[in-house]
């Protein structure tokens, strides 16, 4: 199994996001998505940001994100095109999360069927969130579904809900002795929020939200995953970035 | 029907506290006391905060309180003393609502139910909300309740979950042609967080405090109340502090 972060850029948000009702300084935020190349497919998870919505609707989060920096860029440089994704999976629908969406028309798309209602029908306080909408776009070829996933040999989607309804991390796992790698995604946003139990600002139920930090800390326990942050500056320095890949 | 603000002092807090995810400076905001004087008796609705707890777990909400606006100080401006408290009702357990209730042993302690639960047994992130334990003392007369209860005549407290599990609002409705008074409590701080439907940042269930903050509106408009709000400062200067009162 190969494993790509593909770098879509970044944006700056409040430290109350990051850490849920702790003030500091506003911080620059990396956004990224993974591929994973399989036995079984070109799968991937999740499609960063759309450089014009985020212009038009969260300007304020000051989007940087290079020609490079897109989806067809990325995926061009790892030696794949748009129609080489086998399988797309959104963790969630937020606007970082599915930016590059619209560019699988016809492709599988896997999303928890809770997100998929949520998105199109949020509460008032998810409207940033949820803000592009371009993820529910003709020739959607949506696969909804719940609970703890085994969406190929080694690639498994846990529920962990709470940032929002049908929030999915996602562990790859192996079959020989490499270390399995755990992308938490937005459960919280960075190794020391995690470690702190600390949930980001922006959340649909924090009870949840403390249940899936448990969650994750059991996961990488038990499988003796490494954890990568969907949103930890630091930590994305120190990560492979595409066409670097982890083999495992 | 009697009614009198009780000034219990006030602590500085997060915009984002204020308005959750909203950045901006920090405010201080007052905090204050409900006394009712009725034909059924004399209930005081929560008890501010106790000055030696919060500058000995949150001294950086700067709080400042006076000995004149101490519980039994504001309860003997108004001409009664602790021992005439008929019923106490608390809103909800967080800190800023229960400083007082120590001063209460024996005396009907009116609670929801659920919030009794969550503050014996919180979620993390409840934690420094739920600090002040001085509530559950010796001599506790506890009365839990739960749904809308019309506590005595024209005294009614209606659940709205969503900061904490188990939240009340209190409508005073009068007799005669007088206007209802709705205390909100912490549904929303101040009148401008209704308005525009944003909920504190600290919350138990931001979804229900959606229902909340609609069911407050729904209320106000039902009854023709005047809503009182309880941590906003430019509202709290209109309103009539004790010893002077409302006389509905």
């Amino acid at each position: 199994m190969k494993v790509w972060l593909l770098d879509n850029g970044s944006i700056v948000i409040e430290h109350t996001q990051l850490l849920w009702n702790v003030p500091g300084p506003q911080v620059r935020i990396p956004v990224y998505s993974v591929l994973v190349e399989s036995d079984d497919g070109l799968f991937l998870f999740d499609t960063g940001i759309d450089l014009d919505h985020m212009n038009r609707v969260l300007p304020f989060e000051l989007p940087e994100q290079t020609p490079e920096q897109t989806i067809p860029a990325q995926l061009e440089a790892c030696g794949f095109s748009v129609g080489d994704v086998t399988t797309l999976v959104n963790s969630h629908l937020h606007i970082d999360h599915v930016g590059g969406n619209k560019l699988f028309p016809g492709t599988r798309t896997v999303i928890h069927e809770k997100e998929v209602a949520q998105a199109r029908d949020h509460e008032p306080f998810e409207f940033f969130g949820y803000s592009d909408k371009s993820w529910d776009c003709e020739g959607l070829n949506l696969e909804t579904v719940t609970g703890d996933v085994e969406l190929a040999t080694g690639i498994f989607l846990y529920e962990t809900p709470g940032h929002t309804v049908g929030h999915y991390s996602l562990l790859l796992k192996p079959d020989g002795d490499a270390r399995p790698l755990l992308f938490a995604v937005d459960v919280a946003y960075t190794a020391a929020a995690l470690e702190k139990g600390i949930q980001p600002g922006f959340h649909n139920n924090p009870s949840a939200g403390v249940r899936s930090i448990r969650r994750v800390k059991d996961l990488a326990a038990e499988h003796g995953a490494e954890i990568f942050y969907s949103h930890d500056m630091d930590a994305w320095h120190t990560y492979r970035h595409a066409p670097d890949c982890y083999e495992i």
